[in-house]
């Protein structure tokens, strides 16, 4: 068996892979840079990852058209990262259209391409109230359109164990599994030092502290 | 009304972008460059038709990774472009894995960052035994996860008005419609005279004749 991991070298896309391996899947880890703040710096942790992981490859594919597209502060430099504390109405300013349509989308070529069985993806709960292309609806939707628009004659399954999960409960499925999460990423801010305070370092440093667990990635010190 | 036109310098997809102007649509140009043999003469019609459209932006995205996954004489120069005498049983060999998927998660996130109502693909009817992401059903599919993964208020419609029709109408249509084919290319081959036996070519001149008009792009003088 072999899968097609969207490995962004986050703790969930981490978790997300060792997962896989642990399934029995070899792996195939796609990689995409999108322009984003950080993007140096998870490309580093997403190939130590699938280094640590042995996998048959490790494809990066640069998506900068997300950029050309505008419309969000992960690939605008203009729309400030939000801050935790602001305000969480609506569609967060982080969201890129239809991203995961994107992703998706590369994965199912690259698996098509590659003879593969599998796509995992590491949507997740918690996401739902923003992304409304992290629900397992447009995932069942999606995977309908994989059904009828790929030629492969056995079928490419959209993998999503994490899809009813919060980001603790991935966490502990992480930490049984050894995650390595010193080679992991998730500030959309700073490269060096985690800013704790953009979203997604909320959300992480919240996952580690439910807990009782010390995050092992450095923190930029607060007065 | 605004819609994006996934606009590739061919024939079809420069009839659909006229016929989106014509029913009252703004033009989004979203033009992809995947690595094929013919794409900077494909790019300088998509170019000079949006001009002559009037598109509100003429959007090139680079999706090289195409070539990265490899499985298609469109973007693999190591395999040889098909010539239409050759079989034609199951996939051909142009086949890029899931291509339309990709077209239309790209055409979906660009409508989506600017407030546009449709997408436009020309997918068409001649092409279902070989591309199944050319089928209506795929399309269907398609629609329900862009309506389940996308957070505009009102829909993003896929518009495929060209997914009953083979080539032959679809050039009727055009002509009706004024479309300039002298500034549209198809060939898979050739940049500067079309090779007139590449698949590509075959169906292209197929219509022609079926109406009885000259195509007015240059080809190669055949011995």
């Amino acid at each position: 068996m072999r899968a097609v991991c969207l490995l962004s070298g986050g703790m969930d896309s981490t978790t997300l892979a060792y997962t896989a391996a642990e399934m029995g899947y070899e792996i195939l880890a796609l990689h995409l840079t999108y322009g984003q703040r950080t993007e140096e710096k998870e490309r580093a942790c997403a190939e130590k990852i699938a280094g640590l992981l042995g996998a048959e490859e490790f494809c990066k594919v640069d998506v900068g058209y997300f950029s050309q597209f505008g419309a969000s502060a992960l690939v605008d430099p203009s729309i400030p990262v939000k801050d935790f504390r602001e305000e969480q109405d609506g569609v967060p300013k982080t969201y890129v259209p239809f991203r995961n349509g994107n992703l998706l989308a590369m994965a199912v070529s690259y698996a098509e391409s590659r003879d593969a069985d599998a796509v995992f993806i590491g949507v997740q709960s918690s996401d739902f109230s923003g992304y409304p292309d992290c629900r397992p609806e447009f995932i069942e939707a999606f995977q309908r359109a994989v059904d009828l628009g790929t030629a492969r004659e056995k079928p490419i399954t959209l993998m999503t164990p994490f899809v009813r999960m919060n980001k603790t409960e991935i966490l502990r499925k992480g930490l049984a599994l050894d995650v390595p999460y010193e080679h992991t990423w998730s500030c959309y801010q700073n490269s060096d030092a985690a800013c704790g305070v953009c979203e997604s370092c909320h959300f992480r440093l919240e996952a580690f502290r439910a807990l009782g667990i010390e995050d092992p990635i450095p923190y930029v010190e607060r007065a």
